[in-house]
């Protein structure tokens, strides 16, 4: 069974009068999930700015397959990096383009400069990465 | 067979060194990857401001499994909006984690929105979206 | 007097631990109002991205004082802009580079739109804009 | 005399048509120039994720100067900081509110400790901080 324990919060009623608009219009049912969100929003952003912390991550991309050598470049970097890769999606979006999204686990390090890797790749069109935790 | 122009860029020598060090970390190959990179960037982040615009995403989130009705509510939004998600990855992270990604494609106003309702949802410990684009 | 209401905030231990350790890193004497910075910059982030909000902003730019007729065209701009701009700081940083700070009020695209008009104009080396409100 | 170097840049003619769009949308009069914003943005970007760079910052705070011993504490955190701290800009935004903007330099991990210091006071509704460079 999961603990929960419970603290109270001093605000002025503008502010939460301001915070309860946002919340339902984001769809929050319910104002602790709403801050235990910020929260943890918090965590991750201290977590992924620490250069040796564990973590996941995914990295979106959208490429052309027709691009040169791309696909074969890819196949090969992620093998060299088939540790840090969990697994791949990857959606035909049109005629040209492809979207790939890759799954990854390691250093923020490694996961950064393996999605620095890939984007700086002829052909790679777009590339973000999300950096994650679960450690929440 | 693409078609390629070519243009001229006038630059002070000590910016385009800085530059040059910056994509020699990055891991280009060649500075007119790297600078199409930028300007693809900066389309996007256009594009992707623009809430009638039609486009793709990809939401990360990290959840716990075990919270409630919360895999039940994950398949009822998905089969609301089943017409926006592409496709679904699912990663079993540890004994309570789950890492999930949607692929979604639609008008931005429109992703936004189920991102938001998604992460609203008690159990989702984290949850990102990426904004991206086929124009390019 | 100012009126301050208390609401309850439910979370697992674990996660309120996680983010007792951050707040005390950032020099928070009290969990409340680091809860409440969190709340308020949901609230400015909300606003700012309503480009009809009234809201205010700061334009931080460094630049060339050499470059052309650059001080001359910033001038010219800012004077077409005199109801938007409240105060401008100026550095002398070094015998090139000034940092000139401009606080702004008014509608958010109107401040977007004046920081876009600056930061286009050559010699503006680096252009970056705060959107923040008083209405919190 | 400041030198100029000139080089080529390879690009699909689609691509440079919407980037065309972007700058002429954003008041640029010369794509060049957009280009050089590109690169010293990530310049600075670079620069700022770096601790131990030299860098400027300028943080933006508004504040109402009604909150219990607020603005004593600011001056105490200043002057203890005076070395980091070239100026402060101080408006009087309403009865209640203030938006000061301190202009700051010195290393980036120093100007994001001051930041962060004074952004946990209370009674600091918002606070921003702006990381930039002179080395451009």
């Amino acid at each position: 069974m999961e603990t929960i324990v419970r603290f109270g919060v001093s605000i002025e009623p503008e502010l939460l009068d301001q915070f309860d608009v946002i919340i339902k219009k984001k769809g929050y049912t319910n104002r602790s999930e709403a801050l235990r969100d910020l929260i943890r929003k918090n965590i991750v952003h201290e977590e992924t700015t620490n250069p040796e912390a564990e973590g996941l991550g995914t990295l979106t991309m959208v490429y052309d397959h027709h691009t040169g050598s791309l696909t074969k470049r890819l196949l090969e970097i992620q093998h060299d990096h088939h540790q840090e890769i969990l697994t791949t999606t990857h959606i035909h979006i049109d005629h040209h383009h492809c979207l790939e999204v890759l799954v990854l686990k390691g250093k923020t390090k490694s996961i950064q400069t393996l999605a620095d890797r890939i984007k700086a790749l002829k052909g790679i069109k777009h590339g973000e990465l999300v950096l994650t935790s679960s450690s929440l």
